[in-house]
């Protein structure tokens, strides 16, 4: 059914790519978690992320969490201009490999969500009915349901526009919100109000869908991994983890600081199981009417922002990729001892943040009251990639000092190479972030082979990879009791490498069985 | 309470700002509409606009109507992009004014909009209630309002951003869907389900919210009619059609083909009437408590775009302003005799795509198989502003073959040009498209002093520029009165002028008063 798929996202990964009981030669090493500290020395981010998360989204005014609706968030201003960048970043992405976008109704007639039952029994639970406009009471059949995902919305749509292979494939996607009802919540991970792209893809054979599933995987690795700087390991999900109606599940975990994986993007291949409910055909090049393949690829991008946030985050607060940055650079003015040198500093101020956005580059001025000190410590802790300082010497002599969010020190740089400089120095900044991301994550997996080498290692925080019987319906029941003893998730199978126990290898479910996969299990969201 | 405001949107207001009977001159003729066309020469966009409308929004693959919830529509790939671009311009425009984006939840629990009494009679009769999440009914005061817009959402989470003159002005806005259930519908102009922008502003006195409002007003100029080219009457409302919960309303009205008014943006002042009920206070400058003075303005991108399309579209189909065009330039490659030649121009298409687009100019290649005369006269149907014809001689020679939307014949430029020329007929086509649209505005005006003028014109599609007695509740009896002989509704004084009608002259709604006021009405949607 599946292709061999080719991707593990972290730079190096690891433990986790070589088969064999050498693994926990890489073990965690308990005690010593990365270099991450506490926001504003509060809290230690690792060891105590659930404090510390609500704390930096609190200190970063990212997040108002306090609406008198359960599970529902504010995005404040730095956030929402975060994520406008990840959209913007990743709807180029789509649209570079032939998406184009919609907008689709936010609710739908219950007769809709009930036409594929799986899928209905998957979502019904959290979906939001509405049943009442006015004081009017809605009969029966004319209820509405608040978009929980879009396949049937989508796909009622996409009937019409699709009659033959001139129309496919079709590949469309929206940005845009969706709704459930999670029972817990947690801002930009997990809440019944969340940010997302949906991208609903339609081709003439199930190779296409097939390879489609690919592509979305190589474009979370491309822009999540590669723009985000956010490391995941690809898993093709267990039958009891498939979206509900799909053949199956790829998606991507990654590894929030205190060692529980979380979930990114999921893809999935629909197969005929939705064009057969929905009626989407097409004429064939025989002549012959047939069902159509489908895809759909969710990233979430409200809670990328939420992974973004706490990956790259460490003691003095927020870093955000360059690219991604709320603002990019921060101008800061020195007093002067003269009154008119303070207006020269704010002329020669105003004059290069013109310079920099004709340029392209996100550029703010702090021109607030107080001390120069407090202003660096704050926009560091936003996250505000470069710095620049600006006194009166530096107005009147064409040099320009900059401080990086990443890098020891200030730069003196002649302002002829201002944008060159910044450019070079977010690039910098980029590739630390990465390297220190890749690093927590790849240090985070741990090979057992059995299930006494689980249990010596109960507290181990990131991936087991382990000896399992199978991600199949009849492995159900060694994922509960691995769920009940150790608290953790089968995951899934790696994508892109067709991982085997050696022979005689059991089963660490308990269920007597030879092991036929390695799988990988974590705490998870 | 206002000041005096500046604004009337159409360049040379024509008869509307001259008082006195003098205006009838300028009277509309009927039999002799605009040149604007038929799509596909089946309707006249003026006479037949309810035919040619819904006909124009498919065949340019705009909206599809067929979704099976009542007053929701799908926005398809081509409108999307042009929305897109039009946030784009008014975000740019409310952050150029230091308005911050945020995104609030998209439902409210019923206590909040019960709070503003005015405001929750206004709105509830169009409110979509979730009362159900699965198959749990939800007990009476955990129900779920969806958003019909967003003020009681909003200021519950101000309250605790606002404490002391610091914190203000407070400017915020938020791009967003609201849910209002309308009983017509019309694609992009009534409906259900719509896209807007709300700004939302604090001040901490009246003066500054009084100005907000001319500022939105000036906003509202500056984009809707510099940038996107359509004109509008901007007026006080009546007390009838405030704002629920205002104390004024101002508001922007455009006329569409038909010669009805189609409202735009509005702005609200509403002083402290919100600010009392969700407990926004700041401390003064005297150390004491104040209640803040807030604004809101509601331009909605949706509408407007409804409004782009029926104000530029001409015989042949869309036209688009340069900035706002989902596409900018469109290329079509002109099949070689030899295959050799084609493939030099397939390579010279993708060479000016990427070269433009470098530069910033969304750029398409039709490589399709249809013939050339298709392919242009199916562009222009889309509104693209300008065509390049590659052949094998331009491809070979370095010279480009131009063609704008608004222009007749072909342009020869020399590639080196290439850029400039581009925008310099970007720059034309926007003159033309807005020139052609103010005066389609402009000549809709016509004065009339008394009933029996008003029935000698009763014909007249347009504004009505008429002496009324108050737009306050004590008019109202005279809008009905209007209403029910002539299908018109009085839509408010003209801001930014003080129009009295001559001393001695009758209130045309048969009240027997002295008309105190010049008012315009008008059919409306
Ligand atoms: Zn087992
Ligand atoms: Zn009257």
């Amino acid at each position: 059914m599946m292709q061999r798929l080719l991707y593990h996202s972290a730079t190096d990964p690891g433990s986790g790519s070589k088969p064999g009981p050498q693994g926990d030669q890489l073990r965690h090493q308990h005690g010593q978690p990365p270099a991450f500290g506490a926001v504003s020395s509060r809290y230690d981010k690792c060891l105590q992320f659930s404090q510390w998360y609500p704390a930096m989204l609190q200190d970063a005014k990212l997040i108002d969490t306090k609406y008198p609706a359960k599970g529902f968030f504010t995005l404040r201003p730095w956030a929402v201009r975060t994520m406008k960048q990840m959209y913007l970043l990743y709807e180029a992405a789509l649209e570079g490999t032939g998406h184009e976008p919609a907008l689709f109704p936010a609710v739908m007639p219950e007769s809709l969500l009930q036409k594929e039952a799986e899928h209905l029994e998957g979502f019904n639970p959290q979906v939001f009915w509405i049943t009442q406009i006015g004081s009017n009471i809605l009969p029966k059949g004319e209820r509405l349901a608040l978009r929980p995902t879009s396949e049937t919305i989508m796909y009622t749509v996409y009937k019409d526009w699709i009659s033959g292979l001139a129309d496919l494939p079709l590949k469309i996607y929206q940005s845009c919100q969706v709704w459930r009802a999670e029972q817990e919540s947690k801002a930009l991970i997990r809440g019944r109000e969340f940010y997302w792209i949906e991208a609903h893809d339609v081709f003439a054979t199930m190779k296409e869908a097939e390879q489609q599933v690919l592509a979305d995987i190589a474009m979370s690795e491309k822009v999540i991994h590669g723009q985000f700087g956010i490391p995941m390991l690809f898993v093709l999900r267990p039958s009891w983890d498939t979206f509900p109606g799909a053949e199956y599940t790829c998606a991507a975990d990654t590894l929030l600081p205190d060692g529980k994986a979380l979930q990114l993007p999921s893809s999935h291949n629909l197969g005929q199981k939705f064009s057969k409910k929905f009626d989407i055909k097409f004429t064939n090049s025989e002549g012959k009417e047939e069902y159509a393949y489908q895809t759909c690829y969710g990233p979430s991008i409200w809670r990328i922002l939420g992974a973004l946030v706490a990956t790259h985050a460490d003691e003095r607060g927020l870093r955000f990729p360059f690219e991604v940055a709320p603002q990019q650079v921060v101008i800061v003015p020195i007093k002067a001892k003269a009154p008119a040198d303070d207006e020269l500093v704010a002329q020669k101020c105003m004059q290069l943040k013109e310079r920099l956005e004709q340029a392209g580059i996100r550029t703010i001025i702090d021109a607030s009251d107080k001390k120069p000190g407090f202003k660096y410590n704050h926009w560091e802790m936003m996250g505000v990639p470069v710095r620049i300082e600006m006194g009166a010497r530096e107005a009147a002599s064409g040099n320009v000092t900059l401080a990086s969010r990443t890098e020891p020190g200030k730069i003196p740089v002649h302002e002829s190479q201002l944008e060159t400089a910044i450019r070079d120095m977010g690039q910098r900044l980029n590739a630390t972030l990465k390297a220190e991301a890749d690093k927590f994550f790849n240090d985070s997996f741990i090979t057992c082979m059995t299930i006494e080498e689980m249990r010596e290692n109960k507290d181990h925080r990131g991936f087991y990879r382990i000896p399992f019987c199978s991600i199949q319906d009849d492995g159900g029941a060694c994922f509960d009791s691995l769920k009940s003893e150790f608290e953790i998730a089968v995951r899934g199978t790696k994508i892109g490498e067709d991982e085997k126990p050696p022979q005689g290898c059991k089963c660490v479910g308990g269920c007597g069985r030879d092991a036929e996969l390695m799988v990988y299990a974590a705490k998870r969201y």
